[in-house]
């Protein structure tokens, strides 16, 4: 039986002479190799902790786990870290656990992924990998959640390398925004392919959605989600669909308030 | 075996001589007690499907099943539904399902709920009820997520009638905003004492969360999450948790950007 660090000093920060704190989390599991990547980078600025689930978690949104229990597990993927939990759960629920249970303070960074496959656009909604980087900031911790686009479990994630490191020592030199996170998306290039960082919005777009139908072998239909993405809006030039389509990694500070502040007069007309 | 009726004409509207087309999703499970009050007044408004989980899937935020299969079965718990199927999936996999696989066209409301328990604030993010109406807005159809602040099996839903009546019927006649659904929470109160509508945006709250440890029999410890919500801002009077705590029916709008827009200069200051 493994014995926690029980709730640690939450909501104080790093005294100047300390390594800054990093979990690092992601949503494809413990030990895919984005996150062992990752780990490994974010190890030289700082003290790393490691709490990513247990499975792989693709898709799960912002769920957490609320109708069963979770279950916490000591793992060793990661040399680089200072201690390493693979859990039951969702990848929010990594944090959740991670922040108030495992950790012995607040982290100052957040780090989730290096995602296997594109999280830009509206995939940020569907993706683990980014609710766990906003779970993170809800919690009042710098995130950043990465997301290469090839979801191939031999992708290369070498060609990241300059620009993780160049996005992890920004946001632990200039005070991050509280609340806010960071969605970052590689294009699948080569290093000299890359063009560079552009800051820029979410693009509007969705997935033309179908379902594949089969048949058991007792014949009973069964159904496998795919889809086709499409950009509403290819011709602007300040998305995140632009900056990968043109060889740039995408960076889209991210919120949780989902408020449509433009359209509450309208309600007000119409409802109240 | 079932047999479904195939992609129909999705995008196409509704001639004005037909009546509405309704989908009614929830989270708690199309046995609840909530959608079944909830389907019963749509009928009223139109040709009511039900699509929902075949279990309860509180929590599952905007999680899709990409991993495994989906299953669809008809069941008999809505009488004055046209067609009634549970899902094996999530919530927004309901409503992906419905629309692009299940309904004859583009459904004019999709209505989620009546959620047993709040989703008013940060709960929006972790709430499947939400997530189905926000994937109905995704899918360009008007959408309506109604939740009842009582998480009782036996909630009296009655008081919320003329609430929900007048909300749908306004959602009808007044063409809401592409993109846009609404986030209706219900005050646990009587109905004379309820006192009106208030069109309002999120509040800035958060949940601090704790884990209870126990132990299984065999000595290994498992974690129950648990938490207390605390409001941030109180004293707002121009939220949601105010309006519920008055006494009045909470109506936010909600998009799905979620880039922070006030902050793309800063990142760009700092990063690029």
């Amino acid at each position: 039986m493994q014995r926690l660090r029980g709730k640690g000093l939450n909501f104080s920060f790093t005294p100047m002479d300390k390594k800054p704190l990093i979990l690092v989390t992601n949503d494809d599991g413990v030990s895919a190799p984005g996150i062992r990547f990752l780990a490994e980078i974010a190890a030289r600025y700082g003290e790393v902790y490691v709490v990513a689930p247990d499975k792989p978690q693709s898709g799960m949104g912002h769920a957490i786990t609320i109708n069963s229990t979770i279950r916490l597990n000591k793992s060793n993927y990661h040399p680089a870290a200072e201690a390493e939990y693979n859990c039951s759960g969702t990848p929010v629920d990594c944090v959740k656990m991670a922040v108030n249970k495992l950790l012995p303070r607040l982290p100052d960074l957040v780090l989730s992924g290096i995602n296997h496959g594109s999280n830009s656009s509206i995939n940020v909604i569907y993706s683990g990998t980014m609710s766990a980087a906003i779970e993170g900031a809800l919690e009042s911790a710098a995130s950043i959640g990465f997301s290469l686009c090839d979801y191939g479990i031999d992708a290369d994630f070498e060609p990241t390398r300059q620009f993780v490191e160049q996005i992890i020592a920004s946001c632990l030199e200039n005070k991050m925004p509280k609340g806010v996170c960071l969605n970052v998306n590689f294009p699948k290039l080569k290093a000299d392919e890359i063009k560079g960082i552009k800051v820029c919005r979410q693009a509007k777009a969705n997935w033309v959605e179908e379902f594949e139908e089969r048949h058991d072998p007792y014949g009973r239909p069964y159904y496998w989600l795919t889809g086709k993405f499409v950009n509403f809006e290819p011709e602007s030039t300040d998305t995140d669909e632009w900056a990968l389509k043109h060889g740039y990694v995408s960076v889209v500070p991210i919120q949780h308030d989902l408020t449509a502040h433009s359209q509450l007069q309208f309600f007000k007309d119409t409802l109240a």
